[in-house]
């Protein structure tokens, strides 16, 4: 009694990870770009095939619909992202919009609501910053036209990327910001290594683990390398190089719960014999525990302003997101599903941000998580076993089914 | 008696800072950029208007010569170049190749052997690495294949943009390189503080400080920033802020006499939540005495040694050039000319490298420095006097007068 078709998930995985395709067998696809576009032509033609509809709003999310009995009733959305990286992997993102794919297909009578699969704008935050921008502007966390302003490195805008893909799909209706939703649900991989090191298929995902993001300006004068005495000279980089350093050591290096990274650095006006005016960061920073992420925070601040002379440093903070935990309801329902399918699972903390983070206090939320080798994500050669792509679709299918199909809802 | 037009020499300058005009009142004209072209044109068009022929060679090198009597004898060379950093000022190589111009067209005489106006090809190394590839080649102390072939930040080649400028001069003559040469003078802004110190407004450079310059490339494993331990990481960034910040302390920070510069760094794959997998940054190091520049030099390998695990590193020398001392007899014809024409002169050592460094081994070699305002260069404001632009083009005249004009030499 398989619910869903696990060779057609796997088949159509393998159909997506070849848009974008890397030479190490990656894939670069960020937001909004072109092959996010031929992305949703893929997508939109799976779904009609299946009888859904296709539509975005005005924040370049995609919904592809099952209609329900009852088309008032606030639907069930299931999903995730479709964009990567730019040396991202096949799985992260793509794994939950087709596993909700699968299980909307896989309902065995018309839901009693509308079943709607979602793929998130700009989730991994790395053309635009910062990433999750698409959930953000559904849920209220970020104004739209902040989101619509942001830059790419090379100055395009997201509201002139998203005019791109909008003319791409001129038939596509477009539905307000922020419509009802009764329950979310998001499968994805782990992003770390706790599944498979305990051989567990099925993470039934506590919460997420709180996050801040900031970028770091340091700010110099710039001079030529073979004149200006070091004495005089006001280094950005110099300065960052101490920062960063101490950072590390007293960040980085001090809690063994504390994930402290610096993915990107920008050096001004980056010419080998001009010391640095300008060096621009970013700081990813993240912790299970919320006083402990606060206090960690305000030590990076700390660090920055004590670093910087003789340059000045400006401390811009972009995500302030505290530790979350997803509904009990749907937890229990993911144990059920799983232990019906015979799958183990486990509870599990997400260390990574995922968009059921900014639905969590909308609606019911939950998320499961599957294992992927090594624990990496975010990389080339990301991978995830097509059992457990199974197993995770599968689950899914069974929680959908338990919620919107009526037979199942009273068993 | 004034032997230049003064007013025409700053015309000119003006004129050419137009051509890559920043907003900042800077110059933005990298080597063999549609700037670099049109500033050819200039260049060729005030030439040709003074008799002068234009040619060059398969290096990109620009030469403008007068014809002399017996146009066998090697000739005197003069100029500098055209290119600037990205945020360059409006005086740094410039003022060398018009300050040139202006010394051929103020003979007043048919000079006895040929006098050649250069504009050598990217002196800043900014856009294509390294530096000084015109004079390189032109000297032999690099092979053209190796200039042809390096790449800018785009992946274009220097073979490929030499083909776009060519092309815009079809029919300009092309020389063989390395030519014999006569003389070689260079004039230039100070690109330090002390003639400004001093209110002298001639500097008569007895040699240029050594510099090695290293490409340094740190190697770790990309992961993901909310999920991968930080005792499992080869963060490749954290390995560059251990390795930068020692450097600083332990080179920077070392000798008064040490310049120690990282003027450029690249994060690779730069996205906010992904571990780095690789930073490539460049190393600008100087100091006047050749045996210390050794010892330093040695020291930032082995702290790049140091530093790196559990990452590794690549280091690689791109530029490996002692101190040298310029020609005494020009030397002497320098002092003789300021004199002669009333402003006060000193000799200097150059802190700053020149395409000077690499004619001296071909023929009697020397350089001219005048201030610049505090000492800036290679910064969007950089400033000379009219008053001092004009002195070290005067004393460029004499010099050029007292070695190509027969009643001065006798004098």
């Amino acid at each position: 009694m398989p619910r869903i078709d696990a060779d057609r998930l796997w088949a159509r995985l393998m159909a997506l990870a070849e848009i974008g395709a890397t030479p190490a067998g990656g894939v670069n696809r960020q937001a909004l770009s072109a092959g996010e576009i031929e992305a949703w032509r893929l997508l939109i033609g799976w779904a009609e095939a299946a009888g859904m509809q296709a539509s975005t709003d005005p924040a370049g999310n995609l919904f592809l619909v099952l209609p329900g009995r009852d088309r008032g009733l606030p639907p069930l959305m299931m999903g995730s992202h479709i964009d990567t990286q730019p040396t991202g992997g096949k799985f992260d993102g793509a794994f939950g919009v087709l596993a909700a794919l699968e299980a909307a297909e896989s309902l065995d009578a018309t839901p009693e609501r509308d079943v709607v699969v979602v793929a998130w704008m700009n989730e991994e935050g790395s053309r635009f910053a910062p990433g999750m921008m698409g959930s953000e502007a559904f849920a209220g966390v970020r104004a739209l036209e902040e989101v619509l302003a942001a830059r790419d490195a090379a100055g395009t805008t997201v509201a002139e990327a998203l005019a791109t893909l909008q003319a791409a799909f001129p038939h596509l209706p477009c539905r307000p910001l922020g419509f009802p939703i009764g329950f979310y649900l998001e499968p994805h991989i782990e992003q770390g290594p706790l599944l498979e090191q305990r051989g567990t298929p099925i993470g039934i995902v506590t919460g997420i683990q709180g996050k801040k993001t900031y970028e770091i300006a340091v700010e110099g004068a710039e001079g030529h390398a073979g004149t200006l005495d070091m004495a005089d000279r006001r280094d950005a980089l110099a300065a960052f190089a101490r920062m960063a350093n101490a950072m590390f050591r007293e960040v980085g290096a001090a809690d063994p719960a504390v994930k402290f990274t610096i993915g990107m650095a920008r050096v001004e006006p980056n010419a080998p014999s001009v010391v640095p005016s300008r060096v621009t960061f970013r700081i990813d920073l993240r912790h299970p525990e919320n006083a402990a992420l606060d206090a960690f925070g305000t030590r990076l601040e700390a660090l920055a302003e004590a670093h910087a002379p003789p340059c000045t440093v400006q401390v811009k903070v972009l995500v302030d997101a505290p530790s979350n935990e997803f509904d009990p309801d749907l937890r229990a329902r993911i144990a059920a599903g799983a232990e019906a399918l015979g799958h183990p699972a486990m509870p599990i903390l997400s260390a990574a941000g995922h968009d059921a983070r900014h639905m969590a206090p909308l609606c019911p939320s939950a998320m499961i998580f599957i294992p992927c080798r090594g624990g990496v994500s975010h990389a080339e050669h990301e991978w995830a076993e097509p059992a457990h792509v199974a197993a995770g679709a599968a689950v899914l299918a069974e929680v959908a089914a338990s919620l919107v199909l009526e037979e199942e809802t009273a068993a």
